[in-house]
């Protein structure tokens, strides 16, 4: 690998760090924001250096989409992309099936490519494939440009899980008309913010799609309805269940930098020994840096290495604890925690050093969602977590939030728009074909559906998965619960497909 | 009566009257625009001067509401009215019951004097009532006034039904946590345009509450989901099931009108004829006060004297159809028509001459919602219909609304947000606890829902009913099937109800 590859990497690198160290303050970083999904730290890396990048045969084209659907505000129309695939569709004779993936927070190039699974079954499906990018990711900007439409926050303002969801729907009319495919069932698919839209349309417009796998899709981390400890609890768990020790080092770590870097000199000790490229002007921003890894390790924590967000080997947390504990005796606990993070931000051994520049305009997509209506709550537990303890504070949330992008959030409008408190009773009545699936060391899990609700809301919950794993693409390594786990969700596509065709036959004359 | 009240009433009748003739063309008027609900008309007659006023016991209260609940546009926000009664509230710990009608395009005071089942059933259902105000209308105006509100197509772009259901929601999610009620069963009613709101926040937000009764909603008058001369079609059957050849004058009035028009004088013939205040100007301005009276009729063809929009006899169309019938041999077609529809304008015979001034502005609520999201095609068939010929013309309806408001209507948009197409299915598998209620003299009864879909959404058809007449307050002269069809709304509200109580049993131990 030349240095221009790199170089490549290690920007991206910088990305997904920076945007956790957005806010500077005295506090712990990452904890006053709520950690991010994976999908975000797409925004850069439209065609990841992986060796096992898929080949799809698509075509990119552009729809044009009202900036506010539910205003009639004389607002610029903006080009929304998407990725569409009729190689393997039987068409609308046949009534064959679309399948449409619910573009999230980042490009949705990178979205296609991480997302297998898709793509591998719909040849046996004879579905048509799209996937439509999410307004302001992407290509998909307002007002021509990113630089424009994340100007300020009137130019954000119209971004929204709503109105993304309408963009959805007019588009998918739009395309079933296009195709004279009226009929033609839809299916929803999305991951992570990208599961909640899939479950959250479902809900929402029912008439436009039969049903809807949301994998690892939080839709109940809002408010107080999962306790706020909840993901650094189970972030944590991830480590402990590899090895207590480890789960103590990292704990016991953040006083030892804190210390450290009260000493003289003691920023710049820390500078060495994690190996930053720049001087370190706080501890704050090494406590981010730690904190994501840690994070980021627990979401693609896979069972065979991967190259999701970084390289990593299978089972990384057991590699990261295992490389923290190895030291020998007399070892110092920064210097164990070095080598253990070393795993996430360096397992090929290429970085000389480590870049934490933040986002220069303070901003990004997500972190405006997250100040807007994405607003999860999150502590961390003095006695159940690694991390350094926080209790979640909404007040100096929202002022943050002011500071950042004056728009003031409004944390109740998630749960009045979609509902999630007493999910179970409304899933039940109102809900039909949708699928649920979390792994459990997935640390976005505690907010997702983890029981089955009905017959036809199921929840398929793996011990051993973590992020949205069975939306990836197989691989020979799958293990066997993983093989079972989408087997299932094939199983149960076909049975909403085929429902939907018995009980529209005198329609539509298959 | 006096001299002033005589004016009240006609100045009344000329706001009904102005706002079918808000654009001037050389076609006949009232059929470019489609009809309106009978709801607009109370813009102005808070309080309708009927003898058989209800007395209703509530407070007045003011809600802020955003203006935008879609976008983080930073909008002042507007104080929604809404009338409160906890008068036979049995409280949060007997988990009572709140009654919320969905407030349509006009001074809620008005809707909720006209809405008396809701109070009537309420103590026996020891429930909250609730009647909120739609935004843009009565006192719920944005920017501080309605003239601010309605000064241009930027202020008025926020006149929405998506956004009326998100005000809705909003509140009762503020009223049940202010009442501690988060427990208490929420039961929408809706007339009209309110019943349409009524059923899709049923399906929308089937968190917020467990039923909707929607009376008289035309949820399917859209695209091309009914015929497009459906509404005319079932008026033109209102006034031939009483008399053939009262259809056929009314048939043939519009060349008379027309030929006379033409002639030397003809315009002031016709302005003596028809008692009208000023001269004509042209022939339209008669069409228009002509067929507005026959629609209105249709939709308040009640079984007993009653004064809604005006005061008018039982079985008013039988009694127009009687006058247009009786001259004697000779008596000339529009003598016939002039008898007939005095019936509707002048029942109680005070008039002494019609004003048809158009409103000043050419704006109101109504016609910027059926110029936007509202666009419901409506023609009128040459053979069935005793109305002119129309053949609905999108073309010149998008121009009309561009001239008026400077607004490009989307006609597509209700059936994607909300369905329509196939609502069958989607209703069957989604929906549970709606009432369609219809009256098959109501035209709006052909774009609702008029069969049973399942056993929890139902259609109550009475071949006799008109628009609504099940929402009104009983009287001693409700024929037996009003009596019985509200007998069953009542049981099966009380079948929601108790049901909802039987499932969350567990939870708030009652």
């Amino acid at each position: 690998m030349g240095q221009d590859s790199f170089r490549l990497r290690l920007n991206t690198l910088v990305l997904i760090v920076a945007i956790i160290l957005v806010s500077h303050s005295a506090q712990p970083l990452a904890l006053k924001h709520a950690p991010r999904f994976v999908g975000k730290f797409a925004l850069a890396s439209t065609a990841p250096s992986q060796s096992q990048s898929l080949q799809l045969n698509y075509e990119t084209r552009y729809f044009q989409q009202r900036l506010d659907h539910f205003s009639f505000l004389d607002l610029p129309t903006f080009p929304q992309r998407y990725l569409i695939s009729t190689e393997h569709w039987v068409g609308p004779k046949r009534v064959g099936p679309i399948f449409f993936y619910c573009g999230n927070e980042g490009d949705i190039v990178w979205f296609a490519q991480n997302t297998g699974f898709v793509w591998e079954i719909a040849p046996q499906f004879g579905a048509m494939v799209v996937f439509p990018e999410h307004r302001y990711y992407g290509e998909s900007m307002p007002y021509g440009s990113k630089e424009e439409a994340y100007k300020n926050a009137t130019t954000l303002s119209y971004l929204t899980a709503e109105q993304a969801l309408a963009d959805f729907s007019v588009l998918l009319t739009d395309l079933k008309q296009n195709f004279s495919a009226k009929d033609c069932p839809v299916v929803l698919f999305g991951g992570s913010y990208g599961g909640m839209l899939a479950a959250w349309m479902r809900l929402k417009y029912p008439h436009i799609a039969i049903g809807a796998l949301a994998s690892s899709a939080p839709i109940l981390q809002f408010e107080n309805i999962v306790p706020p400890e909840t993901f650094y609890d189970i972030v944590s768990n991830d480590f402990r269940r590899e090895s207590s020790s480890c789960f103590n080092y990292i704990k016991q770590s953040w006083d030892e930098i804190t210390s450290t870097g009260q000493t003289k000199d003691g920023l710049e000790r820390l500078t060495k020994t994690f190996h930053i490229c720049q001087q370190l002007k706080s501890t704050d921003d090494l406590y981010g840096w730690l904190e994501s890894a840690y994070s980021y390790l627990a979401m693609v924590d896979y069972p065979y290495p991967s190259a999701f967000l970084m390289p990593l080997p299978g089972h990384s947390i057991k590699e990261v604890c295992k490389r923290i504990d190895r030291g020998p005796a007399g070892t110092s606990v920064l210097e164990r925690i070095y080598e253990g993070v070393n795993v996430y931000y360096n397992y090929t051994g290429e970085a000389k050093c480590f870049e934490l520049d933040d986002d220069p305009h303070g901003m990004s997509g997500w972190n405006w969602q997250a100040c807007t209506e994405m607003v999860m709550p999150m502590s961390s537990n003095k006695e159940s977590s690694m991390f350094p303890p926080y209790e979640y504070n909404y007040s100096s949330f929202q002022e943050e939030c002011f500071m950042e992008f004056g728009v003031k959030p409004r944390p109740k409008w998630i749960t009045t728009e979609f509902g999630g408190k007493n999910i179970h009773a409304t899933l039940k009545k109102f809900g039909s074909n949708i699928i649920f699936s979390n792994g459990l060391l997935d640390p976005w899990s505690g907010g997702s559906v983890l029981q089955n609700i009905s017959e036809s809301v199921v929840s398929l919950v793996t011990e051993e998965g973590a992020h949205h794993i069975d939306l990836r693409a197989s691989t020979q390594n799958d293990p066997d619960w993983l093989v079972k786990q989408r087997k299932t969700e094939i199983k149960l596509i076909e049975d909403w497909i085929s429902n939907y065709y018995q009980k529209n036959k005198a329609i539509f004359d298959i």
